[in-house]
């Protein structure tokens, strides 16, 4: 008996035309082995930090951490402590690892064409050698092949940044984080390009829970006396440049809206001291996010550290998965978003600024064609980053270049973010990007828009060379 | 001289491309047969009642009752008296069915490319064995060819139900309805399985025109005397229970937003007992509804009937049409749908419930990927309906699987409805839906998303076994 | 050595399958010879007023006037002045025509897969008999051959029109403009046929800078005495019957919104007296717009004027650029549109009334498949008008198909604006068109949806047939 295997095809994700087909191999050619630049994601800098760091069991690797997977088995009635996702009240779920890998394959046809299913294909065939399609029978066989690698030199973090030819990655970490992990990376012999991020939503959100408590800790970190909104101000300049100092050369804001707005100092200090005391009602939290995500820009004309936006997804829309497991368990659900007025403030007090890089993320694809690209095809300070999240898929990258490119072209956008927790499935992510990306500009040849040494020139710059230049990542900091 | 003819083609529908389509074909073949299940549709249940009903003149049959033939007649200047669409004065209209036919043949140019021309062709081509093209020339000819069928046995609705391999069809009946037709379809010897859907909008959205009377009936055939929102819940619950050992396993609801709110008893009843006096207002109408609609999903988990929910026609949006001919006459037209925050407070008071069923049905695209899959491929709940209406297209289909599929998956979708009220069009409108999944799958596989395995099961699924398990027609229940 | 050439294809634009691009070449060879019909456009009609006029240097005539290509050297940091766009208060900016197009040159890969970059390649190639890709090495060489060609009496806009094989050119004149340049070519021996396009926005909406100048400019050139809201109708429906006696056909109106509403004749005149004292107030000039659209249609009955109507542009979004150099600077930027509910009054009152045509162009993609195409698809008065701008583009083309003809079909739209300034473009803006809808026919032939009778039809229409007929230019009226 014949078992079906992963069977990754080399030709996969590429238009079926034999004309497109070959054109989109020979440009992929072109561009598979350069190096990953990853600007934007969320892999814990404690992994590369402990040069023995090893990732666990798989399902500790892949299933526990991942709201991408057990988002889809919960849609489909499996209960989140049956695949060990913990308790926010320390309660029982389950804590044996082939249980919970039982599970997971027990219903792997819950991702069949869907971009996991595609990550997960890859991660098992090319990183764990593996070629048996998983299955409710085989799933106890292929849980000891991974953990026999797991077990293994060559599968720690380090080991696998080499192999996977990164050549640098950033983290997110938040504002009052002291970065102790980089800082060992930096101290260690390790060659390894990890960078952090500056991301100060809890102590800039005033609505964030325990935010008083974050405004504390930012105060201890930065040494600063947080009494006013001006040495607010200060204790985040301060932050902003240890991050800086620290190798970082981008910031990282999320909001619900786009919404901008410039306050008056007063206004702003008003606000502040409620926030202080407790007494910030919904409103002022909006306004002043809102003039934050405007301070922000002015910081970093003034620093030079790249601003990245993300927007539009309303957190934790599932009460009680939220009380009962906390944020990010795949209850994050995108809204309708509105850029041309929101942004208007902000792009008419710094847009016009070559010295601000602003990159904006969006989860409503309908603004692409209608907000986004004709405003990131006007304003010299804004670019587009790659379609998050949702959208990091195949389908949501050929729409993302069919209703951005045409009016923003591909130079004011950004390359590709894998953004992820799944260290693992950074290498298929990229991969995915540019094979779309090959594949999209053969089709533009084989119909005549651009001719082949446009392509591989656009090729180029979509795989490796707009990351490293809009994240200024290709000037060495530190 | 060669006539033109309908010619179609066994591929049709299919991509071009020789590798994807000889897959497709492949799949489809294997999917082609498979009985229909209709679980949503429009059918009147008489024309099963009645072993010898016939369905008049080919005028009566495809043109008088079709909104979507008409509307687009109208939209080019035909006047809606010329082909015979009744008015509410019963004021002249024209009578004779072949003037219809011939005005409905000199336009049928305006089908070209529309899914109203498709499954005319098909009916035509494969209903009643019309070779030729409807011409103006024609029209007459090809009137009495379709007439001539019409008389004969083979056209009776109960032959045809056979012909065209129906193994269940849902009717949608009022909440009000006594379900005779139904009863007469169970007490007769023939085998067909037609079953009726719980409809209960005209009392439940207290703006409907002539809701009190509507009450009125609804009390007189629950046996409940409704005085107040207690014994009006009582009988909703009354007619329910009957609907559901009459055959139904589902309800069906309709509202111009996903707007949910629960209402406290005590405003229940206020808004009840103002409705009953006939003063409620907008706003009422719009929060009873809101709150209705939670109350069904409550009763949904108590009694296991699946939840159907249509959001956003804004129905009679022609005036003058609407006072001469009455509703549904083409002019309902969507407008922009909200999901995420209108469905939170059903979706965190019922949405983590595995014994809710909750389908639903959208008239606006943009909410595809932002809204609806992400909310499918997270609350148990919640299913997602087949493009509607308008979208019910080959376009349609293609956007809904590229722009839900990937965030929500095949298995959190329900297969085809075919929503019809035209009889002779369901072998096709079934027909579109198994050949663009078809084709829809053979491109994952050329492009080595899935492989043939995964996509002959998705294939089976989607044309078949989903609408069977997501409306419980796989428990017979009487 | 081989210099990069622009080498265009001569099946550019279609699908790469065989059997689909076959078809397509044959149904483009069928309508690539129709002379060109441009029902709306911005060329100045001085232009062929004089028919010695020259377009003077490549800068003057590609660079400088076109925002379509400085907002995307803007969008890179190129600074506007440095490529000679005028500034509002007169100070310096590059005068060396030159320079301008040396910078060109160098940001040219900005244009990669953009309709611009499509469109210069075909104006450099098949306008100028250029042969080699722009790039800045050949960049003044380039310029050289351009502007010999310009010296030429073939390259005077007269005979371009000769050699473009336009059959009827409209322009957009303001309401107060006394069409002397179109009475000079009316009086010429040029058999070229220029007409006017009837454009009131400066003195309907009353909020436009300087309104009270342009209202007493109308009194002026109609001879009526504006004193109160009937004396400017009857100045207004002056104006009309003055451009219909000069050959217009048609009217076109600008909007945020698509915001209808009928005001009270006492409303009306209060607000338009407030106007008058300088008095009115944002919501004034919304409803007042909002009235005077209804009014618009209203006269459109009377006169038989073709009704334009474009929402959804919010102009002048760059305050900075706006007030250094004024409007039209490619800092406009779409909005969110609704046209449901906002169209609904004017709809109710003239929509069923076969002699208004009403041609609708949107900016927000989302609206096509849930509102514009179920309207049009039902009232006989409205029309759609072409992708509009930013999707005046392949993937603007094809996503304008998908998501409007299977609703509207395709005898709801108007075939082809190409809505340019940049007169050596028009050519290949039509041609772009058609063969986009070449190919888009072609696939739904080899798709079986349409036969190939059908789509020689179709093409012919959308090529030529559906502009003149909908514009009614199919009726010479002078």
């Amino acid at each position: 008996m014949v078992l079906p295997t992963w069977n990754l095809s080399p030709d996969r994700f590429f238009d079926p035309d034999p004309t497109q087909r070959r054109l989109a191999r020979m440009i992929y050619q072109s561009i598979a082995d350069l190096p990953i630049v990853a600007p934007h994601g969320h892999v814990d800098p404690r992994v590369f930090a402990d040069p023995n760091y090893s990732f666990g069991n798989p399902a500790e690797m892949i299933i526990i951490p991942d709201h991408y997977i057990f988002r889809m088995l919960y849609s489909q009635g499996v209960p989140l402590e049956s695949v060990g996702v913990p308790r926010r009240d320390g309660g029982p779920v389950e804590q044996n690892p082939r249980r919970i890998w039982q599970i997971f394959a027990d219903h792997f046809h819950l991702f069949r064409g869907t971009p996991t299913g595609i990550w997960l294909a890859a991660e098992f065939s090319e990183v764990f050698g593996i070629e048996e399609k998983l299955t409710s029978e085989n799933a106890q066989d292929i849980y000891d092949q991974i953990q026999a690698k797991l077990n293994t030199p060559e599968f720690r973090p380090r080991a696998l940044y080499e192999r996977f030819n990164i050549e640098v990655l950033t983290t997110t970490d938040a504002a009052t984080d002291t970065l102790e992990h980089h800082r060992r990376i930096q101290e260690s012999d390790w060659r390894g390009d990890i960078r952090p991020t500056f991301r100060p939503d809890a102590v800039v959100n005033i609505d964030t829970e325990g935010w008083r408590e974050h405004i504390e800790r930012l105060a201890e970190v930065s040494g600063v006396n947080i009494h006013n909104y001006a040495s607010y101000i200060q204790a985040l300049e301060q932050r902003r440049a240890f991050f800086k100092q620290m190798g970082a050369t981008a910031t990282d804001h999320a909001a619900l809206t786009a919404y901008t707005e410039r306050l008056s100092r007063m206004e702003a200090e008003v606000i502040f001291q409620k926030a202080l005391a407790g007494q910030a009602d919904e409103q002022d939290a909006r306004r002043f996010t809102a003039h934050m995500i405007m301070e922000m820009a002015r910081m970093s004309i003034e620093d030079g550290l790249v601003m990245q936006f993300h927007v539009g997804s309303l957190r934790n829309h599932n009460r009680v998965i939220y009380e009962r497991f906390g944020p990010d368990k795949g209850a994050d659900i995108p809204v309708r978003s509105e850029f041309t007025r929101n942004l208007r403030p902000l792009l008419n007090a710094y847009g016009n600024d070559t010295r601000l890089r602003l990159i904006l993320f969006a989860l409503d694809e309908s603004a692409y064609s209608r907000e986004l690209a004709p405003l990131a095809g006007h304003y010299p300070a804004l670019f587009l980053g790659p379609p998050w999240w949702f959208f990091d898929s195949i389908y949501g990258m050929i729409r993302y270049r069919e209703m951005i490119h045409e009016t923003a072209g591909l130079y004011n956008t950004v390359g590709f973010n894998d953004d992820t927790r799944a260290y693992p499935s950074i290498p298929v992510r990229h991969d995915v990007w540019r094979r779309v990306e090959s594949n999209w500009l053969a089709g533009l040849v084989v119909r005549g828009v651009i001719d082949e040494e446009d392509a591989m020139d656009m090729a180029r710059a979509s795989a490796y060379e707009l990351a490293k230049t809009a994240y200024r990542l290709d000037k060495r900091q530190n």
